[in-house]
Parts: structure tokens; sequence; C-alpha cells
């Protein structure tokens, strides 16, 4: 696996890949990888002839107060399973070399205010735009043919999808399920904040999502009924809904008659992790 | 002369070229050309083997109460000029595709706030916000290796660049000298609002401009009061002045004792016609 630190580093490596005529996939992270990342490499060999992955906990997509700082990093492990998985490329800017000016004074990006300004970007103000603001510069560090996102951030998806389109980038993204444990839970970098105890109520999250996502899925009309006895239930559970939302699985808008495909997506915090989860609800 | 409208048709004809390894210069126009445009597409005939020439009124560049309506929209004039200058393809996008979703609702670009903040930015807010927002999709759409800025908009230049820079484009910005009117007043679309008796007090502004430059590149510590001398001398002539300004000519900052590269930025208004200029000064 090549190793790249500087923009010039990926360029001379990305270039060479090009002039061989091969496409290229880029699944960025902030590392701390675990099985739900390696789908996202999985699914790009698929897609492509090089992988890149990027690991780079980007501080502009932190809200004040959040966990920047206690982010895990694990590096060298990191480093061992993208080997293992096969990565050809393995991209590790420093803070400098994405915000050459610093993130203060940076140009930046704001995400379509529509998409990100509800549900997550309602809790945390200037994290979708943060997310743009280091996605766009990726995508042009490395010029990818496709880019992978996991379907467990849906609005992350939903917003990257929207940029890549209004920006007139020629890519695809490519949307991978969630992988989750045995319990449910949905693999997160952050499930390691949750202890041993907290472990059962965190698996109701899915649990509450799966049972709202069939009742909308079967009756459309309940679904702020559902939306509310789903809150009740989380809460029952000793989890802090943030929210709990039945959205139009393309653009997040409130669903209307005609539309099927449907996204339930939630928010809640146990104890002072906040886990987020989401699932499909096909109206039949 | 090829021409396209959808980023579909600019596309293929893009593809076309990279693979037949040719290079690619970008000119982005907001069309009403003139000779200052056309010494654009000569410099970019001199760095590529194909050069697009967009021609976009671009809506989120223009703040509240500006001229966006009054634009001067001259297509079959452009169009003949772009000929007759060897352009390869010229390409006049609609909103729709600029903005696909609107430029409401649009993932949109902040220019650096050390940049965009100050003298134009002061006041025209958001101004360089909408110059990047639509820069990056042209960027994105024809994927040039080097894009071509005129030095009249100098600030623009300066923000373009970083621009480039921060987000990470593998591209050369190119600036080409302004282009004069025989009295000295630099060439632009905005100079067609002046009636003629308008005409020689907008001249003045290169003349009170040279004058500065020079004062300055001898005696850079008097700077603020060649500054305050300039701002009278402008008024004099019955313009109303907007700013007068020396800073250092790379970032726009204030120029410290060391500095060598400076530029001195005027706006002004003749009547209801903003008119802007620049010159650099070199300190001995």
């Amino acid at each position: 696996m090549l190793e790249a630190q500087t923009r010039e580093q990926l360029r001379a490596v990305v270039s060479n890949w090009r002039r061989a005529g091969q496409k290229i996939a880029l699944v960025p992270t902030m590392g701390n990888l675990h099985e739900g990342h390696l789908a996202l490499v999985a699914a790009a060999r698929e897609q492509a002839d090089r992988i890149i992955t990027s690991i780079y906990v980007n501080p502009a997509q932190f809200a004040e107060g959040e966990d920047f700082g206690r982010y895990p990093r694990t590096l060298e492990q990191d480093r061992q399973q993208l080997r293992a998985a096969h990565c050809d490329l393995l991209f590790t800017p420093s803070d400098q070399i994405i915000y050459p000016h610093g993130p203060g004074d940076s140009t930046s990006l704001r995400a379509a205010p529509s998409l990100a300004n509800i549900l997550e970007g309602a809790s945390r103000p200037g994290h979708f735009d943060g997310v743009v603001t280091v996605v766009a510069r990726l995508f042009n560090l490395a010029s990818p043919d496709v880019a992978v996102f996991g379907e467990k951030d849906w609005q992350q998806l939903v917003v990257v999808r929207r940029m890549t389109e209004d920006l007139g980038y020629s890519l695809r993204i490519i949307p991978v399920a969630t992988v989750r444990g045995p319990g449910g839970l949905a693999l997160s970098s952050r499930n390691r904040y949750l202890d041993i105890a907290q472990q059962p109520a965190a698996e109701q999250l899915n649990a509450v999502l799966r049972w709202a996502a069939e009742r909308v899925a079967a009756i459309p009309g309940q679904r702020a009924a559902i939306e509310r006895e789903a809150h009740g239930r989380l809460e029952r559970h000793g989890l802090r809904v943030d929210y709990v939302q039945v959205v139009r699985a393309e653009d997040l808008a409130e669903p209307e008659p005609r539309d099927r495909d449907l996204r339930v997506l939630a928010a809640v915090w146990s104890g002072t992790t906040r886990l987020i989860d989401n699932l499909p609800c096909h109206v039949a």
C-alpha cells in the first residue's frame, strides 16, 4: 500500500494511475476503522481499479464542545486493516495540507440549506458545511471516478450527493449499506464511548427504527403518530431523543402521499454518547 | 467554434480534447465582450491547445440593488468576436445548468474572509462568495489546465487564486494585464453606463492611481497620506470615492515595511456608475 501525506505525493500517484487508464475510487474516512469502513473499501474495489482511502479528522465538521479532541485516532491499526483490505493508497493529510491558510481563513463550502439545516444539521450547526468543505478538497486532490459513502450517515450522503451535482463534479457517489453488530447497533467509532451497561439500550435504537420503518411502510398516513410512538419507546429505553423523523429518502423533504421511498432517521443520546441510525421504508 | 449549453455537451467536447492530450484553457466571462476579454482569450491561446470561453451573468455575485437586471447581454456580438479570436468552444449555461436546484438552495462557496470582506467585498456583501461559487462550478465542468482572469478585477484574481489553492484544484491561474482606452480608463462593460460628459472625470481614476502608485513606490512610508491625497483628488474630479487603498499585492493585507509588491486599488462612483481600477507599485 502506498502512502501520501502531501498534495504533491497524492497527485503524483493519481497522475500515474490516470495515465495508465485506471479508474479511481475514493473512500473518505476519519480513521478508527471498523467493519463499516472495510465495507466501503470492498464496495470501492468493485467500482474501480485503484482505491484511495483518506484518513483525516476534520476540525471544521465538529461543532464547539463536540468530541474533536477525544475522537479516536488509531493510525497504525487503520494502516494494517487497509493493507489487509488491499487499499492501494492511504492519504493522511495534516491540517496544513487541507487548510493551507488555516481553517479560520479558508475558502469554505456551504451545504444546500434545505438539506443541511435540519436533523443532524439542526443539532450540529455548521457540521455539513465542514463536511462538504473537506470533501470538495479531497475530490479535487484525488480526482476520483467514484467516491464511496456509508448509508449510516444518510444525511451526509444526501448532502454530498447534492454537492457533487450542484458543483458539477463528474464523479459518481456510491452508497454502502450500514454494517451492524449482532444486536443491530450500527458500527460507529463513537460506539467505543459506550460502556457495557449502555449497550442494550443503544441496541434499542435500531430495534425501534425497525419497528417504525415497518409501520410507516404499512400505514404511511400514520407517520406523525408513529414518530411520536417511536420517540416514547426510545425514551422508555433510557435514550434521550434528539430527533426521530420520517423523511423522503432522496432529499430529506417532508413526505408527500405519493412518495414511496422514505427513510426514518434518528439521533439519540446514551449518556454522553450521541448515536445516529436510519432505515429505509419502502411504501408499497 | 463549438458551442455548449449543457453540462453534457461541455463534458463531451472536453473529454475528446483530453483523450487527444490537449491542454485546455478556461476564460470565464459575463459576456458583453470588449478588448479586455479578447486579451484574456489571446493569453489563453499562449497557454493551451484549446480555449473555452464561458458567458454567464451570475446572479449570485450581484448584491441586492445592483445592476444584474440591466447588465448588458450581447450574445450575438460576443459570439462573432470569439469566433474571430479563434476561441474553440463557447459555453453559455442557463441558470438551471449552473444552479440545478436554484441559487437559493444550492451548495455554495464562501471566499476566504480575510480577502473577501474588504475593499470590493465591504461595499458588495457576498459578491466574492458568488464569484467563487460560480468559478468552482466552471472549473469542475470544464476541468481546465489553466484559467485566465483579468488584473482589472485584482481582488477577484486574489480571491480566485486562493480558492484554487485552498480547494486543491490542480490548475494554474493566469493573470492578464488590464486593457485601457486612450484616456487610461480601464475597459469594462460598465463603462457603457457613462455618458460622454462623464468620460473625462472617469479617466481621472486611472490618472490619480498612476500618481498614487508612483508616489507610494518612491516613499512607501507616506502611504496613508498618499491615500488621503488621492481620495481628495478623485473627489475634486467629481468622483464619489468608495475606497482608495494601498495593499500588499499578493494577499491584500496591510503592507509591512519589508513588502515590495504593493497594489493601489480604488472604486469610485461617477453618477450611478461604479468604476474600479488598480495599479502595481513596486517599491524599490
